[in-house]
């Protein structure tokens, strides 16, 4: 089914839900989805709404200025809309950890992403064979403290050449440029392997076994210049006890990071993900 | 602050939104939350919406017969509004297990729960002294296999002077009459002491630690006719290990028992459930 | 490091840890990890230990007639002996869901697991690429109503002819017989995808959904000649709504079901689980 | 039943496990648990067993001198014995939070837990009449920046004078003095209201809503002297989602807090928590 998403916000006020439901209902939209969520504190209304396209009477491309001119502009909403069609283009960025990378191959393979993989970047040569295996574009570009910026040169090349929509860092291990990340706004998932703002930084699974806590997770948030302190999309936990070694809380974590990255590209895919400040709604 | 919640159920069919919040924003009404769903395989629409009273146009006893009017009778609806004032009446039935009954009245000692407790009635003597600290009226009922209608009687004549808007079975263990469950329909709350639908009928801690499950878990549901099968309001789990006797299964699960019923009630106070043939809808 | 895990069982009584302990100490054994556990209620007793085998002045084929000499034989035990090497040999079956596999074969390929995996059998042809691709022979064997037994025979040769210690269903949709079942008693692990006993046999997903259950789960079993019956290995859950649709409920559960599965791939290879009756002891 | 609690640690070593099952099995203790655990990293051993008394060949006051002289001595052990009678003595320090509280009371009304409660201790009088109401006597002492040596002197004369073992602090919104913690070490157990090391400090609620995180938590562990960061004890954790207010993240988290609180205090009265440097074995 071809279906339309309409992400809305604006300052709240009295008559969004009706005007909104009111113009999707004038052209013959039947609603799928309605989602709203109002942050009292800053007083800002947030919108989801899905709608199937095939009876609706108007062009795809009409869809947006009419909505400008007969709604948005009323209210001052900031707003976009989005297709279920073309499927979005995903580049994965990986090192050497593979769990991750594999879990959304699998996932791809099985029909289970509506999503492109048309490249997955590496610095590392170890996990070419078997991405190719999965039929997917191996590049491997190699990062080191002299060519950083022409590494992310390449890399920047090649997500334009693919037309590449969003990047997906499953484990890679290279901090990314202010530049790079600015191409990108909100359109970087990265997973943490803490559940943050808990170890914060490298070696979390170390720290975690220094302070001996009882549940380890994983955070998968959008990347923003600050370091593990963008906005947190999904989050998830797995126990650990007192005889768990440090390799043992990296295995029992890994499954966590797995499943938590998967989550988050699934919701960013839907366009249930709406960033505001550094926070996430989340309308699952 | 003072609000209406409005329950909706009808064919689904195209601009109910639109409707709905068109007539909430005519009259003013500040919509505090809406959400929406749609049973696809039944063509069946649910929706819950509320909002502030303080500013509304109609008077509380005018917005029946005008939604009426200008609304549900268009689209066929079946619906229901409610305020969040007077606060409904909730009475509580237990035996001789305290920890649910000591978690609701712990919670609405603290103000958690916004509901009046104009009784707690019991077939056993055991719970009279606590229950009167915390300020409640306690009534014994005796039940045997020779007075149970009689006692039902009893019951229902107090639930009827209190005005009990809903009923709490916190670990009562005595089989409800058809006659009584139909005078409570989806307002009967009741905690089972499994992962339903694992384990129906009496003693389901003993059958999970002979079947050798590693997790154990606990419903709310409400009492329908057919025993334990009615519609599952909440469900939770915690995790057992092999080592666990089966008193050990029953005080990990007794934890599990108090959260789970405790959810359920709050979501039936704000009237985010609604029951749907055997299921429920729960807007949380 | 090369270690040695004794698995004992036998009736109750007092000194049992102390002569075993003592046995290992004996030979300059250093103990890794020493569990047992007393089912009360059959006055039974079980105990794992593992040591190191490198200062252990007994030579592998030496210990087994030992232990049985100088302390199994006066306890009445029933015991037996493993080593962490050579590696066990685990045969995967799976139908064409690919989502237990993949998460087999991508843990065995980051070398998570430490098993060997000499083929892959599938009655269908689906997976075979993705299973080349991880360097794993792969077996297309058909089965239909009148083939089956015909079929089996063509897998146990396969099985006997890699020496295969256990075999893992990997949402392998077929019925094993009796035969089958009895050549591998307690070596081969099921993952049903319920929450188990609820939802016992086909389809399970849907039977939740017609439920209204808000917890669906997994269980990974031993296989015995009773359908879903078998002694339970592991069992997670996951948390769903009432907007899920049934194949969203499918998706969901595949999570639930990998993890589940794979974490009692690794007890059993951790010789951490022992079965007794219908149900298990797992030392994690 | 009666029984006895060993607890050791000591430098790992060969034949520990053997010398103390030996001593145990000479004196016809029936063993009912043993566990044991190695710190790799500091070559460092803890064991707990637990026997029945009854048949024990050894008089209580025998069994510490005697295990010193045969056993302990000879591999630099520390240990100590404990005994599940007379039952231990709790006070519980609580501010005007209740949810705590109430939970403890409700689970010892109902024999939940083998402990003695002389006293309640708290800086408000508004707990008072509940914890008369579960017949336990209430001491209020209010804590001023100026009273608070003096406040501290009553708390220990009235802790002296019962004869308490150790304190919990139910939410009690009081930083204790060095003094005070001295005289109480890893005998004082804090419920800490998130995640920690997330939101060490006041507020952690609001700090966790500010952070967006999508899962908060709570933190049983020993107060030590530097805050919010002595050895855990448990965690649990919750899910919330962006439409909760901080007042919501409150209510959700209080149920996390009492669940985990009761959970540490169980595995304290068992003997279970094994501190070491700034983490703890648990054995449950």
């Amino acid at each position: 089914m071809k279906k339309a998403i309409l992400i809305i916000q604006c300052p709240d006020q009295k008559g969004i839900v009706a005007e909104v439901s009111r113009f999707l209902f004038t052209y013959q939209g039947n609603i799928l989805e309605v989602d709203q969520h109002v942050d009292e504190e800053m007083g800002r209304f947030f919108m989801r709404a899905s709608w199937e396209l095939d009876s609706f009477a108007l062009r795809e491309d009409e869809i947006s200025p009419r909505f400008q001119e007969e709604v948005a502009g009323r209210f001052g909403m900031e707003f976009s809309l989005h297709f279920n069609f073309p499927k979005p283009k995903m580049a994965i960025f990986v090192s050497k950890l593979s769990h991750c990378l594999f879990d959304i191959l699998g996932r791809h393979h099985s029909g289970q992403l509506e999503v492109d993989i048309p490249l997955v970047i590496s610095n590392h040569e170890d996990l070419r064979d078997v991405v190719l295996a999965f039929g997917i574009p191996f590049h491997h570009i190699p990062v080191t403290a002299q060519n950083k910026g022409e590494a992310e040169n390449l890399q920047l090349e090649l997500l334009e050449k693919h037309q590449v929509d969003f990047v997906v860092l499953a484990r890679y291990m290279q901090i990314l440029s202010r530049r790079f990340i600015q191409s990108f706004p909100n359109r970087i998932i990265n997973i943490h392997h803490s559940f943050l703002p808990a170890f914060v930084g490298a070696r979390p699974y170390h720290a975690a076994y220094e302070r001996g806590v009882k549940i380890i997770g994983a955070t998968a948030h959008y990347v923003t210049e600050e370091l593990d302190a963008g906005p947190i999309i999904e989050q998830e936990v797995a126990r650990v006890r007192h005889h768990n070694t440090v390799s043992e809380l990296v295995q029992i974590g890994q499954d966590v990071e797995k499943v938590t990255l998967s989550k988050a590209i699934k919701y960013h895919l839907d366009r249930k993900v709406l960033p505001f400040r550094n926070k996430t709604i989340i309308f699952y």
